[in-house]
């Protein structure tokens, strides 16, 4: 006959297992969740026109390969070769369009750390106190004095999630990356304009370290 | 005369932004916290004798260079070349000792994704579905079939530490990361041992996603 007092303990060991079970379920992503789209920006330049001409040739324009998924932003069929102090490069990195004011390379910490630099991470187009670097084009070369960044953790945001969710432009929020590194990424910048659609967008260092592999989502939790 | 509407107001304003700052100070790490030393594990080599053999030769033994933190282990003076599908390499990878019963590469994702494999994310020692690469050495070359992964987070532990915070060995907990870019890593491993000094280890992919530049420490948050 069956041991009344192992009984209860096995009850008691099943009871807390379903909770348990339970409470992780609920623990997901809430079906009500602030959901974005996350994906990596690998290390790329965006050019001024006085260095597209220095880089490709008088009059050159950048030509298109791609659209990128903000619209107008596109990706270029141009790429160039970083050079940096330590005489260490990285070729095939890619040009993105449109033109800016100021030229800006965007790298990770591990790219920084082989080229032999030491950029700061700052929002697009923040370039003080930024690093320099060697731009390596067929038809020129610019030494780059100021413009090399770490991007910051930022996310695209459509102004509809934005009111939805309750959040302003430049808002500093958490963001949960539930794969099989779960990550939380803290300090993420939120850019709220009209034209945005939801993206969150990650250097190559961030999402490695949370193992994206594509289609992950970002859940802003704080 | 001082509208009493007015002061009301403002000393509500002033209590909120009082409370909010004591907040804020309570949320830094408490003077009790689990913390640990963080470290960044570099792409690196553990080999079994027979790979030694190999490499470097008949009968040929890890030179000691130093001594790693945790009690017995040490970097050696050999460096070989890792050669991956793609016919790409990354040279001067650090051999570490003693040696092992097998061969165990541990790389970062963005090597991985360099070299063209594939490895999952493994504790040490499980090569269970890991990946094959190419071993370049002096002497000879090993095309080896398993034993690639990407290192798992991982918490080396004192018995002290783990008895006094409550932890088991191969327990899995959440460790915050309070640089630049403040970060929580999640399914962190602990490892329980009592020649363990408290130490954390991060590939290249998690301590550069963090901004780690080195005396940092983890505190173990969950």
């Amino acid at each position: 006959m069956a041991d009344p007092l192992v009984d209860s303990a096995l009850i008691d060991q099943i009871t807390r297992r379903v909770v348990a079970r339970l409470r992780e379920e609920q623990a997901g992503p809430p079906a009500n969740g602030k959901l974005v789209p996350v994906n990596v920006s690998v290390r790329h330049v965006h050019l001024c026109q006085e260095h597209v001409e220095i880089l490709y040739g008088p009059g050159f324009t950048l030509e298109e390969r791609n659209e990128l998924y903000q619209p107008g932003q596109f990706a270029s069929k141009q790429v160039l070769t970083l050079v940096g102090p330590r005489m260490r490069c990285l070729g095939e990195v890619r040009v993105l369009g449109p033109l800016r004011k100021s030229t800006q390379v965007e790298v990770s910490k591990t790219d920084a750390i082989y080229l032999g630099i030491d950029p700061p991470v700052k929002p697009s187009g923040e370039h003080e106190g930024s690093a320099g670097l060697i731009l390596v084009g067929p038809v020129g070369v610019v030494h780059l004095q100021r413009g090399v960044i770490l991007a910051n953790r930022h996310i695209h945001l459509s102004a509809q999630s934005a009111q939805k969710w309750g959040i302003a432009d430049n808002q500093i929020v958490k963001v949960r990356i539930a794969t099989h590194k779960k990550t939380v990424f803290e300090d993420a910048q939120c850019r709220v304009h009209p034209s945005f659609l939801d993206e969150m967008h990650l250097d190559t260092d961030d999402g490695n370290a949370c193992g994206l592999r594509g289609g992950e989502k970002a859940e802003v939790i704080d």
